[in-house]
């Protein structure tokens, strides 16, 4: 009975996740992605062709179209299913990232293994695995990894890393320590590259350092300013004092912009995955020109994908035309050459 | 019928242009021109009569009673040819500079070309002619340009630079390679100073100075903080699709202010003028102690030239008032005096 | 007649004055006097006893029980007259001083002189006439300022500045060229020190400089942040025109705080009167602890004499109490350990 | 009768003072802690876990479990008596410290002691007793002192400072002159650790020099931010004359953040208590990284006791929560650890 209870919670969990992202408020009351601060220099002679913008970019061996990923998500449950599969149609028309949700569900219950696997739809995508790195403190090592690779048919893995999520929970597996030696071990027998992921409150330039020294390929950022995962949990809180402990972390954490450029102090030759807040391509734009390979959105794909695949499309085709104008009217003709461009702050 | 439909769709378009600008709120909705941040020292004794004033100054030539012009705006369409009468009435009675529309349409269709002519009500003022640079990559060059002077006996030529409105625009003309090389073949044929101009998004250092290389013999600036093009677009935009594009750009572009001083980094000895948010005398000055020799308006101009002359010369009236007395107050007797005065900043 | 109708202007213009100032908002929309930037360091062990902390100081022989003077405000009808009344009893019961209006007026209508007249009711206070500079362009000289003092037996005579007031007036006094040169006469002689007052726009330090120069005693900045006269002239334009002309200057001018700085930097050994916006005892202190010897108010007594000698008696009450309690609070015991305490910026 | 009226007199003073914090807004309008400047470095990678972070702390030779203090409030009245015996109780279940509020009433008459006496609800924590540090100016010295301390059997003793608060009020005892040699007479003889503390305004680093030189064995900065006590008095006013006299303080002081940087300063050896406006457990947590020993809540915590002992609990669980969350998401293990962190501004 134990098992089917922990099944039951963790599927009412992820419809939950979802409900609450969907309907309420949950960004960060106060506290923004830093990205507002810097400007693009506009060129009103850039000397291009819209036409001839290349916005390509290649990670982990794959070539994406445009620098965009959508950011991990969902999976566990028939809503997640819909929607991951939405997400994954428009992710192959596009020729662009995705990630699904933490796979730990699935690694523990078969049954649930099908809620995330997008490759029939997606046979081309850069496509991410994910499970909580804090699982590798709890009985996961390298043989849950693997599982949660090979289910999905993934070309890399991202353990997440989501501490003040799991300090606001009531019962939220709250020991971090001794946890880089865990890393280390998945990153060297995994057998794919390793993604370092936060969920939304970023990476300090220590943690980033700390991270590529355990092994891992590459830093998703996930900074604060967009969607505030203490606001989730303030939002599910079973008890007065759960909502007023969340709720008093709401605007903590690492402003994006700040974020990335501690991933690329702390390490300088890894690529890094820019998100947390990214609202429109001008912010994709922005994180690449602070040094990010690519750039991912969680929130707007997720209101997106509970409508249809052609909303997702709709919000890709934005996306990809806001990047590739914000790069003619800047002047960069490629991502290597925006990734070169000088922003300027007010 | 293409050419028939092509005029059709040129008029709407002008009085679209015009409808917008007149009913919507265009403004950008963040970014200012950035003349707040300036401040002329007051001087309670400035040994100076406000009558021995001199507001008057050098361009091209000629001289204008107040530094002072009617930006380019319209033409093509009945709406626009009475607006421009308007303008010209009241610029010839205050000796002040005037600018007319694109007249591309006019250099396609002679009978379009009557709506620009304003020669007859302005026989003294410095008048500019005006085309979109970015035609000089679809088929135009001298020859056009040549045309276009001539058509309404201009002064000069202004050359507009609109790469973000194009970009934002359904079927825009969006390939600005190679322009320069045009842009010089231009400066040197057509006969009469060309003026390189934005339209509300201004230049960055390097544009003006490969805009002086290319043989142009003045900037005007445009920047931002006034009328926005990508939401005067986003009022016309045909699909949500090209509604948000655009619309994520609405805060784009380089504050007036900034663009002023770029403008005489990268081409110290080339006249400037302030255009872009202009809003009255004071921001006029502020524009000519940060280096510019005129100050431009276009939205202003606008509301009162589809009223009547009488409300152009209200408002050219109060500019000139405006202008003289910020020069009383601040010491300054000449524009030369005003261009020497050292603003401050919060 | 032409004489009547030129009284009558002037009284119904005084009047005019009064009720605007009493009945309308203003105050600068945006410009501070930038007092608000500066703080007191609190000292919670000042080891003092508010009873022994000594408010007084001496000006041009006379000593002031606190720091404070009445500004010049009217004169020259019957309303003014009652208001100078009640100023007057109130400033000799606490011993501070009073300035009096311009007394024009009175200079060239002998009728008007008792409306001037207070010394009966406060024959020991620091009294000040009061007389525009620029008249001194417009037939005045030495004479005209002797009467101006004699009238009312005044201690020191105030010539203000008042350029944008007189520019944004349909048909003010306009010609400032080569008044240094006039007041240098007065100075020189009209047998009592010459105070050179701003009217709400504040001295630069070159005015300073220029004014010392020209023998005045003292300056009082009358900075702006306070009672905004292009906004009391907006209120009585006769046109739209001079109405927009004088909306445009609303945030014109040297914020006091500023003023008083330029003040001290253009002419270290002069007092320094502070005025211009200053509204409470603590703002009194600031001033002077950034180097002025008294703070002058204008608009808050004309609200309260215009209600009763009693209602100034509370206002003058408030603000000494408050200047002591500053004192206290910042270990200040006297004027001079005031002008020496240093403010910090937040 | 004069005894009785006073006490009358003290206890509607006191029940006056619970009904306005309770009741009125008596915030600081503008002036804020200034420690919404400070943010922590948040680490995703702490490499600790939660339950084996140490929240505790020593102070004057006892261990509180956290490092909160519930600051001095109040006493002499029975809904006093009521407030400080839900208070004591949860301290005493938390391991917490508590200070009461000034006991002057109850040195002066013995059948208010009761309401003061808490020491058998709460055995173990470490208490302080308070009296007006102006009193020594008043009468008092060492006996007085003691008497305070004996009557509760508290550990150390506080002598707060208010002069602001004396000064606002209309018969304040506001002679501090000399204070300094008195407190260091109480330091030399009362035989406990005394505790100099402010009310709302902070220390000045001069301030805490000189009572570091008087004795003193620590400092309760209580900074602006938070309580404000001139608003206090406002609400308490007996005239318009008090009433405006005190609002015009209303946003004086030390902001708390710079209060606790000044007393570190001012001496860097003695433990700082930081209090004044400390809204959760994060704002007391970046007072420790800022260099404080503990931090002190006082209106927070009359709200809770004045509902109940579980109202009171839960409060100080959810501080106490938020802090060791701090504390993991910063990486600090220990208070010490917390200390050592460095915060930064934006
Ligand atoms: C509904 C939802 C579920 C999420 N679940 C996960 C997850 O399982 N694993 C993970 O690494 N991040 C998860 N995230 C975090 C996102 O990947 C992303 O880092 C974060 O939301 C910030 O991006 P945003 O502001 O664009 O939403 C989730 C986000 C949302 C909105
Ligand atoms: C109705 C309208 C039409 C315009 N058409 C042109 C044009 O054809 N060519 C051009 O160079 N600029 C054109 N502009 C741009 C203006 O010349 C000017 O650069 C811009 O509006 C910013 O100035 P403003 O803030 O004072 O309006 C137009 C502006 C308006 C309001
Ligand atoms: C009703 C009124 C009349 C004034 N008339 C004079 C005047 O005749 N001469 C003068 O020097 N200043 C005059 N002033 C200006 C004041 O002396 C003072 O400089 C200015 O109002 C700024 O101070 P405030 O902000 O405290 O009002 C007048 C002000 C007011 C409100
Ligand atoms: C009802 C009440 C009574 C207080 N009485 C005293 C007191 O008697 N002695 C004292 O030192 N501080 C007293 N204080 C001040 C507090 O100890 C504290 O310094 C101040 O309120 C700032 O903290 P806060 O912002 O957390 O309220 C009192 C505060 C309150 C709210």
């Amino acid at each position: 009975m134990a098992e089917v209870t922990q099944e039951a919670t963790t599927e009412s969990r992820k419809v939950d996740h979802i409900r609450i992202n969907l309907n309420e408020n949950v960004n960060f009351p106060h506290l923004t992605t830093g990205l507002e601060r810097y400007r693009f220099m506009h060129t009103a002679v850039p000397e291009l062709d819209l036409n001839e913008v290349d916005s390509s970019v290649s990670l982990f061996g794959k070539t994406l179209n445009a620098p965009l990923l959508i950011s991990s998500m969902t999976g566990g449950a028939e809503l997640a299913r819909r929607i991951n599969q939405n997400l994954a149609i428009a992710a192959q028309e596009h020729g662009i990232a995705m990630g699904l949700g933490s796979q730990r569900a699935a690694v523990e219950d078969p049954d649930l293994v099908k809620t995330f696997q997008v490759r029939q739809y997606a046979p081309d995508i850069l496509l991410f695995a994910n499970l909580g790195a804090v699982q590798l403190n709890y009985g996961y090592g390298p043989d849950q990894c693997r599982r949660a690779v090979d289910m999905i048919e993934a070309d890399a893995l991202i353990l997440h890393f989501n501490v003040l999520q799991e300090a606001v929970q009531p019962e939220g597996d709250t020991n971090f320590a001794g946890l880089l030696k865990q890393v280390e071990k998945v990153t060297k027998e995994v057998g794919v590259p390793v993604i370092a992921k936060e969920v939304g409150w970023g990476f300090s330039e220590r943690d980033v350092r700390n991270l590529a020294n355990a092994g891992v390929a590459a830093i998703d950022v996930a900074g604060s300013g967009g969607t505030s995962w203490s606001e989730v949990e303030y939002h599910r809180a079973p008890t007065s004092f759960h909502a007023k402990v969340a709720r008093s972390f709401a605007d903590w954490g690492i402003p994006t912009a700040d974020a990335i450029l501690y991933a690329k102090a702390g390490a300088p030759q890894h690529p890094v995955i820019a998100s947390g807040g990214l609202r429109d391509g001008i912010d994709v734009a922005k994180c690449i020109a602070l040094g990010a390979t690519i750039g991912g959105l969680a929130g707007p794909f997720l209101k997106a994908a509970n409508e249809s695949v052609e909303a997702v499309n709709e919000l890709i085709r934005e996306l990809v035309a806001q990047i590739r104008i914000a790069m003619l009217c800047s002047g960069a003709n490629s991502i290597q050459a925006l990734q070169e461009t000088k922003l300027y702050k007010d």
